[in-house]
C-alpha cells in the first residue's frame, strides 16, 4: 500500500484553514499578553512556560503525539520514561515541584510517581512527627521509597469511618498487625500502588488493647525496593483498565496479618506509648482538616479551569475554520451560526470566570488561613462551604464543557485526534473524588440552612462572610429590590445589580427551604432535589462576586477590560436564564415577571453575539501550547486536515510494516476465506 | 507475585451483595415474564433468545470477557473471528439477518462487516437497478465482494450537496472517473472500509458533459478480493483510534482518476445512456428517501432504548447493593436515598418509555408506508418531523443516562469492569450521524411552525395527524383547559390529562414562536434556542402519546399494568417539572400557578418513591443478559467484588507470566536507577 501521507501533498488544501484563523486573528479588540496574565496570574503563566521550555528541549522523552496509538502497556512505558527524568530533574534541583506540576499538566497525562508527589509526600508533612519525617519523608523526597495512599476499600467510598482495615497493637512485640478481614476491606483505586510503589500509607481502623481508637494512618512496606517483589502476605496489583487515567497505576492491596513496627503508625495527631496508651496532643485542632480539605478543592476548582481552557481553544479554533452550509463552494465557517455561538461562546466566558475566579477564592483562604493561624476558626465554615459548592460546579462545568466543546466538533470530536476524548475521560472523576458532588451540594446546604435559620431566630449575623451578609441582606422582610423602577436591559448593564439579583434569588430560596426544613416539618430526605438546587443557586452567586472582585482590580480603561466585562455578564446571564421557573417563583413581589425574564434571555442571546468576533483571540489570550492540546482541531496554526491526515496515516494498521503484518494476518485468518472459500488466495 | 484471584477465597464476603439482590427480587408485584414480552415485543424477545444461545453455544468464538484489556488490534481480531462465523451462518442460511443483528447487539460490538450489511447491501437494494443486482447485491449477500458506503468527505459532514469527490463521465471509454480533487475531499470514517471493503459505494458529483447532474452513488472496486491490495491509484487507510467502536474499521479513501465502467453508477433513480444522455425514471418520487430516512430514525430510538436497557439494568443492580453510609457494620444500600432515587427511577422510567412508544411509532409508520405505496404522502412530513424529534431526545436521553448511570455507581463506574464506558463511547456518535441533534431539531422546528401557520391562516388542519390535531386544540383562543378546576394532584390521577397538558404546552410554545417568526419579525437564526426547546416539548408531547397508547392496549386488571402506570407518570412528570419556566410562562391563563406547579414536583417525588420497592425486578423484567452487560457491577447474581477482584486479578500487569515480565522492565528501566541510582539491584 502506498503510504498515505504520501497523499497529503499531492492534494491541494481549497478549505484555507489556516488562512480563516488568521484572518480571526485580525479581530482582537485587546492585548492578549495583558490578558494572558490578568486571567491565568503572572506566576502561573511563568511556571507554564518553564515546563514548555523543558519538554521542548527533549521531545525524546516529552513528545506525547504517539500516545493515541498505543495500548496501555506502551503508554505506561512512555510515562515512565517522563515520571524518571522528572524525578532526575527534582532530585537534582533543576526544578521545582511547581514546575514538575506544570508540566504534568503540559503532557496532559499522569504517571505512577504522581500519587507519591501529591498525596504520600503531603500526608507524611502534615501527619509525621519529626522523626518519622527524617524515617519517612526523606527518603521520600529524595524518592528513595516511593509512597502511595492507600484510603478508599473496594465497598468504601466516601464514608471513612466505615473503613475495615486494621491496624491491631502487639504488645509483645511492639508492632501493629495490618490485617484485611474481608474481600470489600480489599483497598482499592490506590494510585502509585499498581506498579510503582515501595511503601504505602494505609489509613486503618486502629485496634489498641481491644479498643477502637479511630481510623488513623501507618506506614506499610509493600514491595521491597531492591528485588521490587511484593513482601510477604502483601497481595498488591494493579486494579486494571479504566476510562481515563491510563497512564496512572491505580492498584488494589490486602494485607494478610502484616506486621509493622509501632513506630510506623503516624503520630502527629494521635500517640501510642510502649505499653499501648493513647494520647492526642491538646494543642491540636480537628478543624484543620477542614482547612487542608478546602484547600484540595481550591485545587480542583483551579484545574478545572485549566483544563476546560484547552478543550474551548480546541473548540473556537476547530468551529472557526470548519464550513459547512451555505453557498456550495463557499461554505460558512459553522461558528456563524447561533446554535454553536450559543454553546460554546458561555463555555469561554465560563472558563474565564473559574481561572478569575479562582485568584479571588485562593485569597480569600489565605485570609482564612492567616485568621486559623491566629486561632481565629470564624471563617472556616464558610470556606469549607463554598469550596464543597465550587469543587461541584466547575467540575460538573468542566466535565460537561468538555464534552459539548467535543460534540461542536462534530463527528472528528470522537476521533482521539481531536484531543478532547482523553480531556474527558481525565478529568470525569473529578466530579466523583473529593466528595462526590451530589453529596458535597448536601454538605454546603446544611451550613446555609443553618446560617438562614440563625437570622430567622436572632435577626443578626454572627460572621461578616460573604454568605452571612447576603443573607442578611435579602432576608425575607426585604424586597424592596434595586432593579425594581428600571428594566432587564438596563439592569445588565451593571454589574452590581446582576450581582444583587443572583444574591437575591440565592437568599430567597435559602430561607424557602429554611422555612421548610424548620418550620413546616419537610424532612431532609424530601428535600433532596432542593438541596440540589440551592447548592447551585449558591455557586452562581459565588463565582460571579469572586470573578467581579477579580475584574473590579482592573481599570476600565484598559483595552481587556470591555471584553472581560462582556464574559462576566454573559456567565451571570446564563445562570439567571439557565431555569427561569426560579425567579417567576419569587414573582412579582421582586419584580420578575414576563416581560423582564424574556429581557434577560434577549440580553443574553445580544451580548453572546457581540462577542463572536473576538472569541478566537479570547481562546489564544488564555495561552494554552500546542503540546497541551495534541489536537488536530485545536492547532495554533489552522492546518487542521493535513495534521489529521498525517496522525491518521500513522495509525499502526496503516504504517507500512506493521500495518501490512496486520492486514495480512486479518485477511487470511478471517476475510479470504469467506471471499472466495474454494480459492487459495495468493500472497499478499 | 501470588497470583491475586487466590485471594478471592481467602477472604469472607460479608457485603452480602447476593443475598441482598436476591431479598429484593422478592418485592415484585407483577409478572416479570408478561412484562418483558409486553415491553421488548414478542419478536425481539424471541430473536434475542435464539442469538444468545448461538453465543453460548460457542464460547471460543463469541466470549467477550476478555476484550476489555485488549488493544486495538488485539480487539480487531477478536471481532473479526465473531464477523467470520456470523457470516458462515447467514451464508449457509443457518441464521436469518435478525438474528446476527440481535447477536451483534448481544456482542455489544460491531466488526469490519457491519456496514457491509448494514449500508452497502440496503443502499444496492434500493437504488441498483435488475442488471446491477445481479452484479454486485447478489454477491454481497454471499460475501463474495465485501463493500462499503462512502458518502462524508473529511471536509463534509451534513451537507451532501457540498461533497467535492467528482465521477466525470468519459465518452471514449464509456467509464467515469472518480476524483479527489482536494484534501478535504478524502472519504473519511466510512465503516467498513479500513480493513475489510472490497469496494465502495461511494456518493460523487456526477458530471456527465460538463454538467453537474447532482450526487449519486457509484460502485468502485477498492481492493483485490484476491491479494487484497488496494488497487493502483486508491489511496485506503483507516482512520485511527476513536472515542468508541475500536472493533469498527472506519476508513479513509482518496481516488487519483480511477476509471470505472459506466455500468457501476447506481440507475435505479437516474440512468446515463451510451452517448452521455441523463433520464430520470417518472414513476419515482423524491419524497421516498424521506421515508427511508423516518426507518433508520425509527431504528436508532429503539436501539436507544435497548442500550439504555443496558446500563439502568447496571446502575439498579449495583445501587441496590452498594451500601455507604448509616450505621456503620450496617450501612445502607445507596438505592435508598432519595438522591439516588432522584436520578436513577426517571431513567428506568425512559427506557421503558422509550421501548414501549417504539412499537406504535413503528406502527404509524407502517400505516404512513401503507398510504405512499398506494400514492398517499399526507402523513409523511409529520412523521419525517416526528422521527427527527424522536431521535434527537431517544438519543441525548440514551446518551446522557448512561452517564448519569455510570456516576450512579461512584468510582466503580469509572472501571472498564463497570460495563458502562464501553456503553457510553459506543453509543455516543448517535447525537451526530444522522443529522446532528441540533440541526434536527431545526427540522422539526419548521414543519411544526409551518403548520401553525397553517392553523392560524386557515382555521382548519389539512391533515389529521396528531401534531395538526393538538395543534388544532390547543390553538390560541382555547385557554379552557381541563385542569382548571382541579388540583395538580387530582390532575396526575388521570392519564389523559397529563398528556393534554404536554400537548397544550407544546402548542402554546409552537404558537408563540410562530406569532413572533412570522408576525413580529424575529430572524429564524434569533430564533434558535426557542427552536430547541420546541423540539423537546413536541418529543416530550410525542414520547407520552405513543407510550400511552401502547400501554392502553393492557387490561387494567393485568399485574404489569400499575407499575407501567407508574413508569408513564414518573416519565411525564419529569418533563413537567423540568424546567418549570414553561409553566410558569403560560401563568394564570391556563391555570398554571405556583400552587399548582409545587404539586406537581410533590407527584413526581411520591412516584418515584413509591417505584422504589419494585425497581430491581423492573429491570429484571427488561431481559438484559449478562453476557450483553459484561459487568461486574451489574451481574444478575450480585456477585459484584467476587467479579471485579477476578477481572482485575486478570488484567496483563498482575497475570503470571506477562505482569513479571512488564513490571521488570519497568523496573529495570525507569525506576530501580531512581530509588537506589548507585546501587546494582538484583535481578527479580
Amino acid at each position: 500500500m502506498a503510504h498515505v501521507s504520501d497523499l497529503v501533498n499531492t492534494r491541494p488544501n481549497i478549505s484555507m484553514t489556516a488562512e480563516l484563523l488568521a484572518a480571526e486573528r485580525l479581530n482582537s479588540t485587546f492585548d492578549l499578553v495583558q490578558m494572558g496574565l490578568f486571567i491565568n496570574g503572572e506566576k502561573w503563566c511563568q511556571l507554564r512556560q518553564q515546563a514548555l521550555e523543558i519538554i521542548q528541549a527533549d521531545p525524546d522523552i516529552f513528545d506525547m503525539t504517539q500516545s493515541y496509538y498505543m495500548n496501555r502497556e506502551e503508554q505506561l512505558d512512555m510515562i515512565l520514561k517522563t515520571e524518571k527524568r522528572m524525578a532526575e530533574l527534582l532530585i537534582t534541583k533543576q526544578i521545582s515541584h511547581d514546575v514538575a506540576l506544570a508540566m504534568t499538566y503540559l503532557l496532559d497525562a499522569s504517571g505512577p510517581f504522581r500519587l507519591h508527589r501529591s498525596m504520600f509526600i503531603p500526608t507524611l508533612e502534615r501527619q509525621a512527627n519529626e522523626e518519622q519525617k527524617k524515617a519517612f519523608l526523606l527518603p521520600a523526597r529524595n524518592y528513595e521509597i516511593i509512597g502511595c495512599y492507600a484510603q478508599t476499600e473496594i465497598g468504601h467510598g466516601s464514608n471513612v469511618r466505615g473503613l475495615e482495615t486494621t491496624a491491631t497493637f502487639i504488645e509483645e512485640s511492639d508492632q501493629f498487625e495490618i490485617n484485611s478481614p474481608t474481600l470489600t476491606s480489599t483497598k482499592w483505586w490506590i494510585g502509585s500502588l499498581g506498579i510503582a510503589a515501595t511503601h504505602a500509607c494505609v489509613m486503618a481502623q486502629l485496634i489498641v488493647k481491644q479498643k477502637n481508637i479511630g481510623v488513623y494512618p501507618v506506614i506499610v512496606p509493600i514491595r521491597d525496593p531492591i528485588t521490587f517483589k511484593p513482601l510477604p502476605n502483601v497481595n498488591v496489583g494493579d486494579i486494571g483498565p479504566k476510562m481515563g487515567f491510563t497512564t496512572v497505576d491505580n492498584g488494589f492491596v490486602n494485607f494478610q496479618k502484616v506486621r509493622v513496627p509501632r513506630f510506623n503508625v503516624l503520630q502527629r495527631y494521635i500517640s501510642i506509648s510502649r505499653t499501648g496508651i493513647v494520647t492526642r496532643p491538646e494543642n491540636i485542632d480537628p478543624r484543620v482538616t477542614y482547612s487542608t480539605m478546602v484547600f484540595v478543592r481550591a485545587g480542583i476548582v483551579n484545574t478545572m479551569g485549566r483544563e476546560l481552557a484547552k478543550a474551548v481553544t480546541i473548540a473556537t479554533r476547530y468551529t472557526a475554520v470548519r464550513k459547512q452550509g451555505g453557498e456550495i463552494g463557499n461554505e460558512t465557517p459553522v461558528l456563524n451560526y447561533d446554535i454553536v455561538q450559543f454553546r460554546l461562546i458561555p463555555l469561554v466566558a465560563k472558563t474565564f470566570a473559574m481561572l478569575g475566579m479562582s485568584h479571588e477564592f485562593y485569597s480569600q483562604y489565605e485570609r482564612c488561613k492567616q485568621n486559623i493561624d491566629s486561632g481565629d476558626f470564624s471563617m472556616l465554615k464558610e470556606m469549607h462551604a463554598v469550596s464543597c459548592a465550587l469543587k461541584k460546579w466547575c467540575s460538573d462545568t468542566a466535565v460537561y464543557g468538555i464534552d459539548t466543546c467535543r460534540h461542536l466538533c462534530g463527528g472528528h470530536g470522537f476521533s482521539i485526534f481531536s484531543g478532547l476524548n482523553s480531556a474527558f475521560n481525565n478529568i470525569y472523576p473529578n466530579i466523583i473524588w473529593e466528595g462526590d458532588n451530589f453529596v458535597l451540594a448536601q454538605q454546603t446546604a446544611k451550613y446555609i440552612i443553618k446560617a438562614a435559620k440563625s437570622y430567622l431566630e436572632t435577626n443578626s449575623i454572627s460572621t461578616n462572610d460573604p454568605t452571612s451578609l447576603i443573607l442578611s441582606l435579602y432576608n425575607p422582610n426585604n424586597k424592596n429590590v434595586p432593579w425594581k423602577s428600571i428594566s432587564a436591559s438596563e439592569m445588565v448593564q451593571n454589574h452590581n445589580l446582576i450581582l444583587e439579583l443572583l444574591a437575591c434569588r440565592f437568599s430567597y430560596f435559602a430561607y424557602d427551604l429554611t422555612l421548610k426544613i424548620h418550620y413546616q416539618n419537610q424532612s431532609w430526605n424530601n428535600s433532596t432535589i432542593a438541596v440540589q438546587v440551592l447548592s447551585t443557586l449558591y455557586s452562581e452567586y459565588m463565582i460571579c462576586m469572586y470573578f467581579k472582585r477579580h475584574i473590579d482590580k482592573l481599570q476600565v480603561t484598559s483595552s481587556i477590560y470591555p471584553p472581560i466585562a462582556q464574559l462576566f455578564k454573559i456567565t451571570a446571564l446564563s445562570f439567571l436564564t439557565r431555569n427561569t421557573g426560579e425567579l417567576y417563583t419569587m414573582g412579582e413581589d421582586y419584580a420578575l415577571n414576563y416581560k423582564f425574564i424574556n429581557q434577560l434571555h434577549d440580553q443574553y442571546q445580544i451580548t453572546i453575539k457581540n462577542c463572536r468576533s473576538i472569541i478566537v483571540p479570547l481562546v489564544d489570550s488564555l495561552g494554552i501550547p500546542d503540546e497541551k492540546l495534541n489536537s488536530s482541531l485545536g492547532r495554533y496554526d489552522g492546518k487542521v486536515y493535513e495534521d489529521y491526515m498525517t496522525r491518521a496515516s500513522n495509525e499502526p494498521l496503516n504504517r507500512p510494516g506493521t500495518g501490512s503484518k496486520i492486514r495480512s494476518d486479518f485477511y487470511y485468518k478471517y476475510i479470504s476465506n469467506i471471499l472466495s472459500p474454494n480459492k487459495t488466495p495468493s500472497k499478499l
